[in-house]
């Protein structure tokens, strides 16, 4: 395998033993684990359909890697195989200001799109937390949203067209760099397709004007139900922030334990808001009334960017800042509409009590996307059951309430088995016809998004220690 | 057949004989027509259901229609039989501002869903130049443009959910009202499909804020070539206005001839600008400068609504107008990126000449949609060969620099023998397979988009009088 490989991507592209199987047998979702035979780096998108088209021949699974910032296991080599990873393919192709396009290879990161026309005063507007090191690729196979997704959209609004190697090892134009393409739109597939249709190896993205004018704040609530009123409060007000964060008092205890950081004496819940634009300040001041209608008893806003940069750093840790609670932490990924905050995050305290868990709250909350954080020590007997049980309940709930059973994180390995909860039979076969457009195997990262397809029961045998 | 369907639809709700011939033998696309057996009228998607099973049970075709402002066909019967018209299903089901959000029957025109929420500063973004009749429905289909789909996009970035029902006569539900919703995403397919994957009966859209300040100018130009520079500089320089749109001499000179108006002397183009958000003034004036330093010659700013209405007069009744030059007129509808719109104007001029025919342009310039119009006397022999041979030289130009065979009004039976300059035999194979996912049969919306259908060979016979 090495050999033939290194015949087709040259020396020192393909790694394998240790530094494969450590690094690449998953992404951040760390609870399903599987080792790749092989990793290897190419640096174009010919070098990615001849890999391909050697793992066709040699009936070898194939999962394509960015960053392995994923949350739901999307870049795992579930049977193993090769791993394509991205990292060497980090080229910025193209700029056309006149058209508002950039051009890359998948492997670069937002924030180097970014970086790259920062001296226009434009940008690539998806923000993933991961964004400084999460890549292009990445972001469009999980359709990635982020902070300022409320206001900007997630990642398929902001793809004009990819390149492609589809699973047999073709390469492949898809969408179009101007607008209105002809013909059925296939991004739409492709982006939040979470790799299973082909491997994308380049992409044309919009380029966003860089907002001239921001404006931050964090406002404190007495009660997560006054700020989770207040998001929806906002909204319904005309306001769009750029982003609308919610963190409770469990992410704050963590925080102050973490870090050192002090949050106003009885703030149950913190809202981070964002504006920008022109019209920041007078949105910002809009913003300020209504948090006090809705019971905000504390409202500091950022002076400078100095500042600024201080009050993003609660929302920004709250995730690590978790490991002060508990050995293990669980986060889930919901959705709701955000007039359903309210009940919804009462259903979530709920549910962590009915099973004995610690649940803390850091979370998107203009989109109304949750992310509940379950803490717990996995080493006391049946608590892993109960934090799956407990997630299950709440992403019934989501379903219930009108949302959907993946916010933004995607359904990976996953959440499989959840895919039933929202979708019946008949939808789950359009979805199966939908990926057999592309992919009628089953090498090109399998056991992903689709539940029970035929090869992947053996690892979901392994990864669950029970028979589906 | 009047029996069957008025038993399931109920009296008067089944249109036969000349009102069914005379009224929906075409739509805007009038090149092409073909006359249904029958046309019906449901108010409910599980009346739209019972039609299609109905028509599956009888082996008829069926066609969705809205407005029939389509431009390329898409509402044409082709091979007859039964036209499901959602005249009557022009309900709004439900507002939700806390969630940005509007669910319509699809027989909704796009004035109607704005006018429904005006009152809270909001409106549905897409503005077709048709808006005033044409329907939600209508717009999903053709995944509209309009004027200022340069700053809004089209139709497909409005679109969070629709229910349709499938060529079978099963009622789906695509999408979700919430953002990222897991699973592949069929609205790229559906969105853009030109009915040929359904019949869309109610669609959720996204409600976007009223602009609160609007500035508008015409601007005129000694020569398109300054005008098509203009454009990419504007562009270039950051500004996004929120309509761009460039109306040639061969247009104000049938304006003039049709209306009275008057217009700069020695204007050969103008440029309508029309920048929006509380941004709006500073834009516009970085606008004036970029056309001072790009050789315009005449600048008139709108002082007032009635004088901004006064300016768009010009762009909204130049097709209009050219009923005054010709007999017949057909616009062509192509787009390239707007950087290669100085070189695309000077094609476009240059085949009218080489076919000997007339041409004027008005059209989405800061889109790089154009749309040249042919105008010439259809009863001189041999003039519509030379109209076709002229359209297929401008879209193979089109393709050549980067652009697509439709802008905006897309395939529908118009370009079917175009796709094939842009789309090779695998391309086609996967456009196929995808309409395959909802469509596997040959009545639903039959003879659009795709090739070589089969059940498609007589009907493209009697339309070209050719063998395909």
């Amino acid at each position: 395998m090495v050999e033939e490989l290194t015949a087709i991507l040259g020396a020192g592209r393909v790694l394998t033993g240790v530094a494969a199987e450590r690094g690449y047998d998953c992404d951040a979702y760390t609870v399903d684990r599987s080792r790749p035979a092989a990793v290897v780096l190419p640096e174009t998108t010919d070098e990615v359909a001849a890999v391909v088209r050697w793992c066709n021949r040699t009936r070898t699974p194939f999962t394509a890697r960015g960053a392995g910032t994923g949350l739901s296991g999307g870049a795992l080599p579930a049977l193993g195989g090769v791993v394509i990873s991205t990292k060497r393919m980090t080229r910025i192709l193209n700029v056309e200001l006149e058209n508002r396009c950039l051009t890359a290879q998948a492997g670069a990161t937002n924030k180097s799109l970014s970086d790259a026309v920062e001296q226009y005063g434009l940008h690539f507007a998806p923000d993933p937390s991961s964004a400084t090191v999460s890549t292009l690729g990445g972001n469009i196979a999980e359709n990635s949203g982020g902070p300022h997704t409320l206001k900007y959209g997630v990642t398929a609004g902001h793809i004009r067209s990819v390149r492609m190697v589809d699973p047999s090892g073709e390469i492949l134009e898809l969408g179009s760099a101007v607008p209105g393409a002809p013909g059925l739109d296939f991004l739409g597939l492709v982006v939040g397709g979470e790799g299973t249709l082909g491997v994308v190896t380049e992409a044309t993205v919009n380029l966003a004007p860089l907002p001239t004018l921001v404006a931050t704040s964090l406002v404190a609530f007495g009660s997560v139900q006054a700020a989770t009123k207040t998001v929806a409060a906002i909204i319904a007000d005309g306001v769009i922030p750029a982003a609308l964060e919610l963190i409770d008092k469990g992410i704050l205890t963590a925080i102050t334990a973490a870090f050192g950081m002090t949050f106003p004496p009885g703030s149950e819940a913190l809202l981070l808001v964002e504006c920008d634009g022109p019209d920041a300040n007078e949105e910002m001041e809009r913003v300020k009334t209504l948090c006090a209608e809705n019971g905000s008893f504390d409202y500091r806003r950022a002076a400078n960017e100095k500042e600024r940069q201080e009050l993003w750093r609660a929302r920004k840790k709250g995730i690590g800042a978790m490991g002060r609670l508990a050995p293990t932490i669980v986060t889930h990924d919901g959705v709701i509409p955000r007039s359903k905050l309210p009940e919804m995050l009462e259903t979530v305290y709920a549910v962590a009590k009915q099973y004995d868990l610690g649940v803390a709250n850091i979370f998107h909350a203009g989109d109304g996307n949750l992310h509940p954080c379950f803490y717990f020590d996995d080493r006391v007997p049946g608590v892993v059951e109960r934090v799956v049980a407990a997630g299950e309940a709440i992403i019934r709930r989501c379903i219930e309430l009108g949302g959907s059973v993946s916010g933004e994180h995607g359904i990976g390995v996953e959440k499989l088995d959840m895919m039933p909860l929202m979708f019946g039979p008949e939808d789950l076969r359009l979805q199966a016809d939908a990926k057999a457009i592309f992919n009628t195997g089953d090498l090109c990262n399998p056991c992903k998004v689709l539940p029970n397809q035929k090869s992947c029961v053996e690892h979901v045998r392994r990864w669950r220690g029970v028979a589906w």
